[in-house]
């Protein structure tokens, strides 16, 4: 691969700090587009980079839009509240979704109301699995271990990694159900039946909450878009919705009602 | 202050980056407990070091405990599963209060079933507050922006970045509810005052989540644990149950059901 002894002045300033993490340079001369020597960087310019791009990153990927440079005592409250609201705007907006599900189920759910209790359980638990992939895929997209050439070795990897993680959750989650909500709690409405319905939930979001968590950012950074705010927040509330149509659908075949 | 222009052979090796990091360092002299000198670390060195801890910080920060720093396509299906695994068990079984607190309240979710609609928005608009908290609060720590003495200022600043949060949501909210929940989408069991539950909880629980998600890993830090394991995930799953008895309590002091 071609080693680029070099920066230009139109370079972008983490392309350019990347270089120094690589291949180690101590300095690197800065040239204009007539490949003239206008400057210099140097390695703790880079650092100083790559420390702004993770906190960047930790910002993006938690859905909080960073303006500005400034340590976080330093930002006033408006400015605070300005880097924040947009996005929680657009995710509660987006669960509108939720509710519409939530509400054409209804008759459902007022025919065996238990099942709404492990709503937050199996929505919870499909955000924090679709989560981890993202976080683990945006991270090796950002240090260039994957790119979107290896888009079908990630699946498929996360599709197994999903496959196992659901059947341990699934199989904790059963006994637990069993004898800890039905027995120990007192949940009597609990059937064997209702706790296969939330266990199988459990297998079928987690296998999708891993490839969504993957898949999306990689298709974000190959249409140029910043895969980091593809993360955790935005794919909660897709998995949000997807698990409930799993749940209800999964009760409509197995409980008949 | 002082400014240390060596690092012992007991130092953590962070610690030991964040100096070349602070004071722009090309190498620094490696002593040992009898202050011999043993070797040199170079800036190199330093920024391999702070790559591999953001990225250790990022995968925490999502429930994803990193073994080793192998690229994520060496990494196998069993390891990846271990990695993951510890973290979804644990929150999937702190989920348990949600469910105790929605069994509780079941027969006033039977009087106006309606309410469980808005369970996914409610508790997912808590998630994203407390984790765009965390997540500011988790990176100021790590790089020595904030300390524990700034408890009290970080959580002030918290509480009204959280207010206005909260009004400018519950706002949108209101009216979105109303128009399209209602009106639109044809969700006619909403009242105004069910509306006003939803819109009020999202203020409350807002201002608790922004609170939560500050002081978790302010304290973490505190007890010599590392604060970014006290993240998102964490936070969210604090937040459902939270929320919940929140809207609850709403649901019961307006309703009267």
């Amino acid at each position: 691969m071609y080693k680029r002894q070099f920066v230009n002045t139109h370079d972008d300033k983490e392309q350019a700090a990347r270089l120094f993490d690589k291949y180690n340079f101590l300095a690197l001369p800065v040239v204009d587009m007539e490949n003239r020597l206008v400057g210099i960087i140097t390695v703790d310019d880079a650092m100083d980079v790559l420390q702004e791009e993770n906190t960047e990153d930790i910002h993006k990927m938690n859905a909080v839009v960073r303006s500005t440079e400034k340590p976080y005592l330093k930002v006033g409250i408006v400015e605070t509240w300005k880097s924040r609201i947009m996005w929680l705007l657009f995710l509660m907006v987006s669960a509108t979704f939720t509710s519409m599900i939530l509400n054409a189920f209804e008759d459902k759910l007022s025919a065996m109301i238990i099942l709404t209790s492990f709503i937050p359980m199996l929505t919870g638990t499909s955000g924090n699995s679709g989560g981890q992939a993202s976080a683990v895929i945006i991270r090796s997209l950002s240090l260039k271990e994957i790119d979107f050439k290896d888009i079908f070795k990630v699946i498929w990897k996360e599709i197994r990694v999903g496959l196992l993680c659901g059947l341990t959750l699934a199989a904790v989650n059963f006994v637990k159900v069993w004898f800890v909500d039905r027995t120990l709690l007192g949940m009597s409405d609990i059937t064997l039946k209702v706790d296969l319905v939330i266990s199988l939930t459990l297998v079928i979001e987690i296998i999708f909450a891993k490839t969504v968590g993957c898949v999306f950012p990689i298709l974000a950074k190959k249409m140029k878009l910043d895969p980091a705010v593809i993360s955790s927040p935005f794919i909660t509330t897709v998995m949000d919705a997807l698990s409930l149509l799993i749940y209800f659908w999964l009760a409509t075949a197995i409980l008949h009602i």
